[in-house]
């Protein structure tokens, strides 16, 4: 019922299949009023809707014609229909007039898409003893819900609802209890007083903490928001559906939402944005109309500028680019960039979800920046690197670094002691060092995002601290470090490194060698160790690994293009991340070489006829996977006894391969026929 | 014919006055081809365009037509229009078919609003040896432009421009040089290659250099610049018009500008924004299209977006929050953050045109923020500040800080010889350490932005070291400084300072004392002194120093309002900023305390009658005036003897009441009538 069609980092752009058709996400689900609504929200863009059954129960009239001509008509919403069952009401009044069983039995008789039980919603910063009382009641109700649901078979899908407050251990517990369920969808409730407040940052920890204990092939709610200056923060944490009545409420209190905050109209001097109604009136003529004209402008305006955030939104997790937008988003309060730099301390488990390769590039926009998972993953990988002896380390020009750098060294200061032998790629790793990758070994300049990201030439000292640390870090591991003067300078490392003047600077010579630079990147790719067993020509290990390697080039650009063994390909080079992609010699070398669960996806043997005919593999077939594994990794896909039967590309990662019991997981590149 | 309606430091609100309607600045001239025009641009937005006066004398037909009919008839627009003179073509093609003063005299014989002199756009990084002599040519056409423009008593405006490629020293005598000349508007030319390569910091440095020269009482235009993503950096270095035939060209080309930068059509998932266009198409539906109506469309989306962007920052003027919208979209490109970071090195300059106080809160975007001229301005403030013999530190809770400052300090860490003595408000400073202001003395506590800002909680590296250097910077001033142990944690103090702990932390008390509060603000505003000054009751002085000093406060917020000197009202203070507003009492003790020309506005005899009526001062008749002056200053306004005649509020700073020959320079409060 849920597939995802496009992700970056934990954003995903998907489809949720109902029987009133399909919703792209991440999109917002106005409220419609079931007696008062004057807005035809599908006109400005709604795709689904959410309306308040209990609402609908409690007024005998609107209930009679629900039940006789069915909520779709009541409304006037051809579309999906999501309804609450009176919750709010709960948490405002203390108490409601229905029973979580017959609140389900109503939605469903009234043709609901989906329907929600009657969980507690607990307000933020209660006691502890209440959010956890109102936790389990709200877990029970969840279960109670979701067996009756099944057990008469209904049509409608079924909402259950995290609470647990602002306690990020009954968050933690209430997800990881409803993950046991069989729900549909998972909303994260009772966040509306955080984002009115502005407490950005407790959501964030909310957010963060729900959604890594839910399912990640569940689309994810977080109800009542409905500002779109939260949007992308919200989809970056892997929110997939928003709601909220905040369309027609500011209209009628003459408020503008825009994704840079809150505007009243009596402070607008001219119009804040480029849609319809921004284009055709000015303030003052809004100002002279009547209350219910400009209630109605100032809605189309409010969903006008809500749903073409949540275009942006899908069109950045299309390009690789969301966190992008996210930082820029949040630079409009400080609460948000507050929010933004709590974010960065979940760095870890949105590490799991990020995208091993991206259509754009990385852009620096502060020195938040230094903190997203692609510098973490990349800062860890040169730690595991195998290293040499010596380490030089070379200011940066253009990039790619090697293309633009002089041939032969001037001077260097050394750290270490200080011999006379000479330095080359033999016995030395060659770096550079820049932001925000820090640490860059030469061989792997071309790698997306080492080559595929840009920073400002006036640094900031937090970017200077940060790379001059990486390479505080690692200078230990080698026997020599020899580095470039104007890194000296630029980076202050004289402050934190004892450096003396190397006298053999005419000594040190980085040879260029494509061999040597392929296999640095299939270590970088599939592991320590790849580099080697793919352009391996040695007869001694039998015929998969003779052959003599051969490095072919693109004409036009000099980049490395096809890696042969003889006459038969092992990888390709992409141009446009310089990462490998396996063909089945290389697949099968690395399939031969490297152990243990490493780059392979697991599948079903019922389906290992489809995997050699070249059919993708679909994530329910999937027994196991390497732990390491994320989207746009190439991979190779064996059986249970670990017989080679393809080689694709990962859609998902792991955590999502393994999750999701619907839709495609690895695009099958070519199969091995029996 | 230019006035400054609204102004958030270098960023103006203007209206130039043609003979073809009034223009709102900032605002995008869409290019006209005078032969192929296809779209309406005064359908979606453009109150003026610009066209090229040299095609149309190039074409005997349109040329024939244009003397006929005149220009405004040929490219069917009602509005004022700018035309180019042919410069383009020549940097260009190296050479056109006609001379300077052709081409003025063309200019005015088809009816053009504002016309320009063949200058030399010199490319960026040149020789110097060709951008010294093409700037010198220009210097001279421009000199023999205007010369032919008044002798010949030309109805048409005319335009200087600035040239000098990215030579700093050439761009600064070009301007100095055309300042002295009679010109109307005064573009900068020759940035477009800079804007096309992301060169954002040169083109940074060529502004400011430029516009620090120029006049501020004339309208600047940014040659080529029709980016909407820059729009806004611009008009913060102080540019009131853009042009570019962009809107068109990228349109032909099917590409969209956004504010965060261009996309092409075939990389488009989602269309990018909320105008009409993205909301009624998808980009499939523009694939599927005909070339022209496409482009017609996607032109139409580039207008939007442009004057949407102009529209947003023209209310950001309004506000007071330009920077805040400039740090945001620089936010969307590493060289565009670039830019921003380049731009504060031009502080001291952006400094002298930051209004004293704005609608809007202060809000901290990230570490560039530190940067914005008003932590300068504060920062200063501190340095001059008269001491006491003792510093204490308090840390910071919720604002105002003294509301919510604990009654009794239980500990404290001390820096500098420990005695005994009780440390109050008698002996001590109290200030509280906070971020981006750095030390807030607990007196200014509510005073605009000590308090009207908002910086994320989350702190980073660079805050608190710019927080800590600041203590560093003063600490030398006093005997003790006393820190709250919180502090020294929170900034890192005991790694900069020598600290021990403080034995007698009963003994420090801070009082609140009104009286002492309004002195400081009074002091902090006027300057040294004009506390003691204006809140003096000692009839030594004589009997405008007479009368109890009472403090009168509001009864539902509990904020100073009134201080008067028996029943006089000596000074409001104003409940938005807590800064004081002179009455007559005020005005008159000011004046004769302080000496010299400080807070003055000196006006010409001839109009001291206006003035003492009541009447606002036009910046025509200021001799001169206090330089320190800032535009919502309350100032006092006297006659070239010195005489006090009223008293009222800039609404420029110095350097703009200086430039002005038209509008208003101070709105008078009240006069003294003789």
């Amino acid at each position: 019922m849920f597939e995802i069609k496009a992700k970056d980092g934990r954003g995903r752009v998907g489809v949720l299949k109902t029987k009133h058709g399909d919703v792209k996400t991440p999109n917002l689900m106005p409220v419609i009023h079931p007696r008062k609504q004057t807005v035809d929200v599908s006109k400005y863009g709604a795709d689904i809707v959410i309306t308040n059954a209990y609402l609908i129960y409690k007024n005998e009239d609107l209930k009679e014609k629900a039940l006789d001509v069915g909520l779709h008509e009541l409304i006037n919403f051809d579309g999906p229909i999501m309804t609450d069952s009176g919750s709010f009401q709960l948490s405002v009044y203390g108490d409601v007039e229905i029973t979580n069983k017959e609140v389900i039995e109503f939605q469903e008789a009234i043709g609901t898409d989906i329907g929600t039980s009657l969980d507690i919603p607990t307000a933020p910063y209660v006691e502890r003893e209440q959010a956890e009382a109102d936790m389990e009641i709200t877990i029970e109700r969840a279960k109670e819900a979701i067996d009756f649901v099944r057990d008469n078979d209904y049509e409608m899908k079924i909402n259950s609802v995290v609470q647990g407050s602002t306690f990020l251990d009954l968050r933690e517990k209430c997800a990881k209890e409803l993950a046991k369920l069989d729900a549909d969808l998972y909303p994260i409730g009772a966040v509306v007083p955080l984002m009115e407040a502005y407490h950005y940052k407790d959501l964030v920890d909310v957010v963060m903490t729900s959604v890594s204990n839910m399912h990640d092939s569940l689309p994810r709610h977080l109800m009542g928001a409905g500002h779109p200056m939260i949007f992308a923060l919200c989809t970056a944490m892997g929110c997939d559906l928003f709601d909220s009545a905040a369309y027609i409420l500011y209209a009628e209190d003459d408020r503008f939402l825009t994704t840079r905050g809150t505007i009243k109209l009596e402070n607008l001097v001219e119009m804040p944005c480029s849609c319809e109604v921004c284009s055709k009136y000015t303030p003052d003529d809004l100002r002279a109309m009547d209350k219910e004209e400009r209630t109605q402008l100032i809605a189309q305006h409010n969903l006008h500028v809500s749903f073409g955030e949540l275009r942006l939104i899908r069109q950045a997790i299309n390009e690789g680019s969301l966190m992008e937008l996210v930082e820029e988003r949040c630079r409009a309060h400080p609460m948000l960039l507050d929010a933004l730099r709590q974010l960065s301390k979940y760095n870890d488990n949105l590490e799991l979800y990020e995208p091993r390769s991206k259509k754009s590039a990385f852009f620096y926009t502060g020195n938040e920046s230094l903190a997203r998972p692609e510098v973490l993953r990349h800062v860890n990988k040169i730690k595991e690197m195998d290293k040499k002896e010596n380490l030089v380390i070379l200011p940066h020009y253009r990039k790619p670094y090697t293309k633009y750098m002089p041939k032969d060294f001037k001077k260097f200061m050394c750290c270490g002691e200080i011999t006379d032998e000479s330095i080359t790629s033999e016995n030395a790793d060659f770096m550079v060092l820049d932001i925000p990758f820090g640490l860059i070994p030469l061989e792997l300049d071309e790698v997306y995002p080492l080559s595929q990201n840009e920073s400002p030439r006036n640094k900031d000292e937090i970017a200077i601290c940060h790379a001059s640390n990486l390479l505080l870090d690692i200078v230990d591991d080698y026997n020599q470090v020899l580095i470039a003067p104007k890194l000296v300078n630029e980076f202050d490392l004289d402050t934190v490194l004892d450096l003396e003047e190397y006298p053999y600077s005419e000594n040190v010579k980085f040879i260029k060698d494509d061999l040597a630079r392929v296999k640095a990147v299939a270590d970088y790719q599939f592991g320590n160790g790849a580099g080697d067993a793919l352009f391996c020509n040695d007869k001694s290990k039998g015929d998969l690994f003779t052959g003599k390697i051969k490095i072919e080039k693109s004409r036009k650009t000099g980049k490395i293009r096809h890696i042969y063994a003889g006459k038969d390909i092992i990888v390709n080079m992409r141009a446009s991340d310089s990462l490998l992609i396996l063909s089945k010699l290389g697949a099968k070398r690395l399939h031969a070489s490297l152990g243990g669960i490493q780059n392979r996806v697991i599948i079903d043997n019922s389906v290992e006829s489809f995997a050699r005919d070249g059919k993708s593999v679909f994530a329910k077939f999937v027994k196991d996977c390497d732990e390491n594994i994320r989207s746009n990794d190439e991979v190779i896909i064996v059986n249970e006894d670990d017989d080679l039967l393809a080689f694709g590309k990962a859609l998902l990662s792991h955590k999502e391969i393994m999750d999701f019991k619907t839709g495609q997981a690895i695009k099958t590149r070519k199969g091995f026929k029996k």
